[in-house]
């Protein structure tokens, strides 16, 4: 199975790493120079929970590749995805599967530019990563990675690229709801990322305030109600919020990545979560006032540190 | 006239040094130990407009003071004026005339726990003041001093005031309107305060966001609606901006003071400002959801910032 992947930072070198391992045919598409140059010369090195190996990869520009793939996995920044579509048409044909794990939401909208939604696979992950320099990088924790077709019609090209996952290692699991998963993971990251963010503090400090329930509830009501019109997935709120608490205390005086995307002076997904709510409740004639400030105050923080920001909509 | 100040930090401490000047018997309240001791032994030193100056004062703790007194200024933070209504009973008599100029909403509620209305003359000052030291202070501006009768009967005794006021230099003015004098007043400390402590950064920086007038236009509605339905007071909103963005632009690169309160560790008003706002919403069955969650995230970063937080609501 040929497999390209579209963006290969430190998610999208580890997939490709347990790709290759578990038999695929995998090249590495990203833009950095020094991280391609590095991987040419010196093989990938990865290190998996803990666990450090080196692995000759092939690797190059999207443009470089000159044929047409059986699966792309994206792996971008919400706000690359547009770009990266355009650089990867030539190696997606009529039957190119290309599977989205992106945090956020409105992916989907994106996609749909761009191919057909019948060859469209969405899907979560909660596997981590990072880069520890050019070459270099690690990942952790055990997966899942759930997917579903986005086109009913598609369920068994889909369970073929989660076998291939689970043969890899990758703890690949076919999801009968994967919206609902997707809009889970959205209320992860439009509350921990947005407060942890605007309030420069880490998830046990945020989720110790007296004010976390309040401002927990509202935010999560505002996903419910967009959640339901746009995609018909029920949140409970009571039931999200005591899920969120559940999580916050798992992961404990960890700074979510949105507050290490300001501190390092990157934009943030922010027009992908709570802007995305914002957005779409606009269209629905509603307002979502808690996300639309949300929205607001972390452009407005983007602003101030001087990091230029595409904004999306 | 026999004047009481009712907290003499820095405004108090420039306003009984005028109001002394100007011939008035005046006696400084406060309960900060170093800094009464040092007024004592070595007088006030007080840098008006950057001209130096030391004055003897006769200042003492609250319970010292055992004459009823013909009018008296308060001069604390906002949710210290309870504590402080409380110590100062006994030096009220039937025509004692309270005068409060504090920042914020929501203080005559708190005046009529202790004196009857029609002692009561509610006001705002643009004079600003710092203490350098103990028994070191310094007051800059030129005023005014915008005064009213909460009780239309007692005009002429509040103009009296005023006189006073004036022979003390501190440029009072009788107003036909302080509630509206107040909330445009309220306007400004409950955007450019809140939004500079919220991002970490001063007025400027804040208005050249491009997310500002979509932020203040939200912050401001909401305070339009309860200004009219509370106090009759016509907050128009377009207007209302431009004269926050005439202030911005003359105040510059500034952090305000409650961006100042959290650098040090000191409680911040919100609560009587966009958290009076979200309450009195409440009060009128209505939201108000930009000044909640503003209210909601300063409480959470004081309580991050380990600031113990005496939640006046």
């Amino acid at each position: 199975m040929k497999i390209a992947i579209a963006g290969s930072g430190a998610l999208g070198c580890g997939f490709g790493y347990h790709l290759q391992k578990g038999g695929a045919d995998v090249t590495l598409l990203d833009n950095w120079e020094q991280h391609i140059n590095t991987i040419k010369e010196e093989g990938l090195t990865i290190s998996v929970n803990g666990d450090k190996d080196n692995q000759k990869m092939t690797i190059c520009k999207p443009h470089e590749l000159k044929e047409k793939m059986d699966v792309i996995f994206v792996f971008t920044k919400s706000m690359g995805l547009n770009a990266m579509m355009e650089s990867i048409e030539h190696i997606i044909g009529p039957n190119t599967k290309v599977v989205c794990l992106l945090n956020g939401l409105g992916h989907l909208k994106t996609l749909e530019k761009y191919i057909d939604r019948k060859n469209i696979i969405m899907g979560t992950t909660v596997w981590t990563a990072g880069i520890d320099a050019p070459g270099h990088t690690h990942f952790n924790g055990q997966g899942p990675v759930e997917i579903q077709n986005s086109d009913p019609s598609e369920k068994e090209a889909t369970l073929e690229i989660v076998e291939m996952l689970q043969k890899s290692g990758l703890n690949g699991v076919y999801s009968e709801n994967v919206n609902y998963t997707t809009w889970r993971k959205a209320c992860v990251n439009g509350t921990m990322n947005a407060l942890c963010t605007l309030l420069d503090a880490n998830i046990e400090e945020v989720f110790q305030t007296s004010e976390i329930d309040s401002m927990l509830t509202r935010i999560i009501k505002e996903f419910a109600i967009v959640a339901k019109h746009q995609d018909n997935v029920i949140l409970d709120v009571d039931e999200t919020i005591t899920y969120l608490k559940g999580v916050a205390a798992k992961v404990g005086a960890h700074y979510p990545s949105m507050h290490q995307d300001l501190k390092n002076n990157r934009p943030t997904e922010i027009d992908y979560l709570n802007g995305e709510v914002a957005e779409a409740s606009k269209k629905l004639g509603l307002e979502a006032p808690y996300c639309q400030q949300i929205t607001d105050l972390i452009h407005a923080k983007e602003t101030i540190l001087g990091i230029t920001t595409a904004k999306a909509k």
